[in-house]
């Protein structure tokens, strides 16, 4: 293994402390500790946070060391385990939670902990996977079904926010409004279809995402400039409003309108983040109405990711036209571009490398 | 209205205390109470339960009196309505729930009168639907959307039970076994699919029945009488089995086996109703297992009612292939014997009178 | 019963369109439709609802129509029923709930009637129980237990949106955050304490309350005009936060803290209803922690109500410190005062009447 | 380290193929890997299957393999952490949790680990804490809070059994029946009381544990070999039937009566292990009942135990009636022989050893 596993290896770095993102060549491959896996990715999804921190807006620049490797969706296989692991093996093909609990919090020991209070966050806090090989903790890897193909499974993460969201709310047999139909935003009306929805209403200010929801099985689509949407959305659904509001937008407009239109008794899931404090009307929004606001971060670890296998492996989500584009690693400049001109929808970065070889004891052994 | 709504109507009627049942043409139109109110019957499904009637068997003798009018799934339209009713008006079309709650303990007065213990079922304790008109109280009356076509909506009462098991169990993600594909099987399924179930597996004596259920969107089906069907689940959902288990055949052998599948964790939601006592395991069947079990009966009023509404209308169901026959009325023998022959899965009686005139007043005043 | 039952009666009522309330002795007894029941109050609660009234704020002007009868909590005797009342019997000693739902909407119809979007309130809508007689529909009325004294039995109002607070969240081995501990937030103490709270925090600016709040069962409190209550809260719990947040204050700044203090994967139940938007930090406050946040309005019906009596049955709640004061009706402009001087908490009126006889069918002959 | 903690200690064990227990002094320390620690016993609990290995039944010798420590439940200090660990600290006070997950089964990754089904248990599959010193995965330790005494710490296991019992079937404003109260059923019982159920009833054989059930806060005791205890439970909840059925007893006829009580929509949760298949009225006993089974296998891990804190932080639960009595590890035969006279409930051992120093270092070195 020493000879195959090299010591330097091609990856997208935060360099500067400015707007851009770097690929470095010789970047150290990552050491792991006993308990770690390393993996040579294959496939890395590019996130909107990702676009965050190569567009270095406030946010990225107060969370976000320089120096770091960007990206935390991927896929790709176990090269290398470290010394306490049991549960991963070499030559797995894997993808990961890229939520890395601290193991003894109460999240962390109740099945929660992908609201872990300290969580670190691959390709934020922690060297991440654009690059050929990335070290993730053995209990955050996911072993991929061999009938998921590699662009699919590389998404996995943001699927799983989606799916965490529908799957929280609950649309079997309920209406559904969506607000924000961006990556995740789209996700969630295939799945919410998938998973037995009635009626399925979408805002967002993109004619072209909205068409596109429309294609992926939305019923309704609105466009969130038009004041009276909210009104619409009622009208749609007998007068009462959807039972289910899923929040994709984090635009402060789009929150208060669907929170307008929800049902009596009905419930909500947030996703979306919004920049600024959000004035709501606590008692006609929430109160009065009887409803449940659920918070969304992460997926749930791991019954999401066993979600987001039964529904893919069911062949019933429809995800090609959500995968729009898939560049080589080093086009990734062309990826965020496309991003930023509305033309993609999720880019799919493939790195081509496959230098290595692998067997279990040496890469043990190099590991270190 | 006196002019219009005729003392007698045709009834098929339990006359005599052995196997048959009679069409009956100078049967009284029933009266109705206060907070009744008096449907023209259009179209009426037969049930399992029916067909108990019809071969008179010992359930049967034991709780159906004598005299009775069969029939307890239908839609028509509203043709009276007592004077203290608010709720429903003449002309409406309907359906109506089948299960008449006594209102005041404490099942009926916590959005569970499904489960009363005094409950009164149509068609069995009292008049039902085989006939030109029916009498329910307000309370029951279900008002069917226009976009329904009515040999569907005939048939909300046991669609309605499928739907209620399935969405007690929760399917969205998850395996699901479901023993027994007869009428309400065969829902289950197309249900389960429509609800984003993952892998589906049935187990069935019948070879035509398993080939439908497959052809509704079951992945795997077994013959039952192997010996081995439960093993094999297990092998088709990683070896761990699946974790949803739908019991609708009341069969004791097929019980145990779907217990014995049932993933660790795993939701049985129990509708079949076995003649005999059914010994089980339960420390491997339901406690070493952390199972959730739960009997389903009838539907929840109205919440299942209003999620067949919406699966309905999303166009996901599969149910043209489930209503094999629609017959006359009076050609009722002939879907008994269809249905005794395994020819028939359901079969709906169209009721041709359209006799009737309505007018609200006059209608309240003759419903005295 | 026409010898009996008087034609006129002493009631409380809102009689000009100016702060204050007016005892007029010769109001009409009010009459009854044919699912009404009549009953004669004896004893009966003053809510803060009430002293809005009373005042005459913006939100009373805005809502309650000058010529009603106030007042929603009491308890009493049936002394006559309509003619197509069926559950309920002249006689029975009965409390009701005040939420009228209109039958036929979808909360309605699925048992949740307490969020019906067309609810009419007792004593706000309809003439309410501050009166010798109060007429409700057949399907409010909830017969109250023979152990439950008089001066409890007039507050299941109030305490039952306590109970369904407290309910709603789960407080059973999880510690609790209590802000405001008026009246509901005190009862909520006791109720959190007897269902099985772990530690239970209070947080309000009158420290006699807070002393309250402590004799029934809270741990540690706060005042809550001390800036750095939140992080206190959190210091008390593990550094993690309690796990339940009951909010009951309707202030803007507890419920932000109350946010922040809450631990991730949290509970936070709405009840205390703010004045003007409150601006809340979605991402930290709620998406990030995983919350589950709850809009708590009235009580389920009747799910509540039982809880109600199962609670006070089983005789853990403290509620004899929280009824301060029992007056006569015609005293009730002094209950307004000491609630107003914060000397009363509860305020229970007493209606001194008793000057009916009854007896069921000329009961129903007169209540035409 | 190596000059303090020792090779050899005392240990219980089944050194024979026959009835009874052993007593052996030079049984080796236990090694731990790289994710165990060592544990110094200070004190541990004798269970119900620690009595069945003590007579060594049917069941033991189909299990237990000859020649383990028995015992699963204890406190103590960590004296030696393996080179791995990172979540506990030599010196911490702990428990811990004696079901020991495969980690990889879905139970295991969705925070179900108690029901994996490839579980390893201490005392059982792993030599256990009836000795100076035992050896657990760093993931199942659990920190004890210092105000909980030793006593108390050493049964967190069979009391999280109860607590598990009770939160899963939900109690709060519920009226309860317990069958078999036993040690866990007693323990339930003060559970019961602290979370807020209704009236509790409890069934037994024996009069005196009856006895101190109703000490512990039952309000209704049925001998359960009268014939019609399950009639009288009927009558003493509104003849509905209590809303929660706990089964402890493990016993066929208790089951069935414990069914037939329970009201329609009621909850029951199975604890106690019947011998034998129990044939069960499926239709009467669960369908047409509505009702929710829930299997309760060990404890949910860790949510129990954080649950089992913060009963025991509040004062509410009386558990000092519970544990009769407290002996030292060398007299653990005449635990046995209480426990078998009916005479003890609950015996703790006291393990007085207390022979180590340790030292972080030096005891990871060691502990290879």
């Amino acid at each position: 293994m020493s000879s195959t596993l090299p010591r330097t290896m091609t990856a997208i770095r935060k360099l500067h402390n400015q707007p851009g993102l770097w690929l470095q060549e010789d970047t150290p491959v990552p050491g792991i500790g006993p308990r770690d896996v390393l993996v040579a990715v294959t496939h890395a999804g590019i996130c909107g946070t990702d676009r965050h921190i190569y567009e270095w807006d406030a946010w990225s620049r107060s969370r976000v060391v320089v120096g770091i490797t960007t990206g935390h969706e991927f896929v790709g296989r176990v090269v290398a385990v470290g010394s306490a692991v049991t549960r991963a093996t070499v030559g797995q093909r894997v993808s990961a939670e890229g939520h890395i609990g601290c193991g003894v919090c109460q999240p962390c020991r109740t099945g929660n902990a992908h609201i872990c209070e300290k969580v670190d966050i691959l390709g934020i806090d922690t060297n991440g996977c654009f690059a050929e090989y990335v070290a993730v903790p053995e209990e955050n890897v996911w072993p991929v079904n061999p009938d998921i193909p590699d662009h699919i499974a590389a998404i996995f993460d943001p699927l799983g926010n989606a799916m965490h969201t529908v799957m929280a709310a609950g649309v079997s047999g309920r209406s559904v409004l969506i607000t924000g139909v961006g990556i995740i935003g789209l996700m969630a009306v295939t799945i919410s279809r998938a998973a037995g929805a009635g009626k399925i209403l979408v805002a967002d200010v993109s004619p072209r995402r909205l068409e596109l929801a429309k294609r992926l099985g939305a019923d309704v689509a609105f466009d969130s400039r038009d004041e009276n949407w909210s009104q619409r959305a009622r009208a749609e659904t007998h007068d009462q409003g959807p039972e289910v509001f899923l929040e994709m937008s984090g635009n402060a407009k789009a929150i208060r309108q669907g929170f307008a239109a929800l049902r009596n008794g009905g419930t909500a899931a947030l996703l979306g983040l919004p920049a600024e404090p959000v004035a709501l009307d606590l008692p006609n929004d929430i109160i009065f109405k009887g409803a449940t606001v659920l918070g969304i971060n992460g997926r749930k670890m791991f019954e999401t990711w066993y979600q987001v296998e039964n529904f893919l492996l069911s062949g019933r989500l429809q995800l090609d036209q959500i995968v729009t584009h898939r560049l080589p690693l080093a086009d990734f400049e062309r990826g965020f571009k496309l991003m930023q001109a509305g033309e993609a929808i999720k880019v799919v970065l493939e790195v081509s490398g496959s230098r290595f070889q692998v067997s279990s004891c040496e890469a043990a052994a190099v590991a270190r």
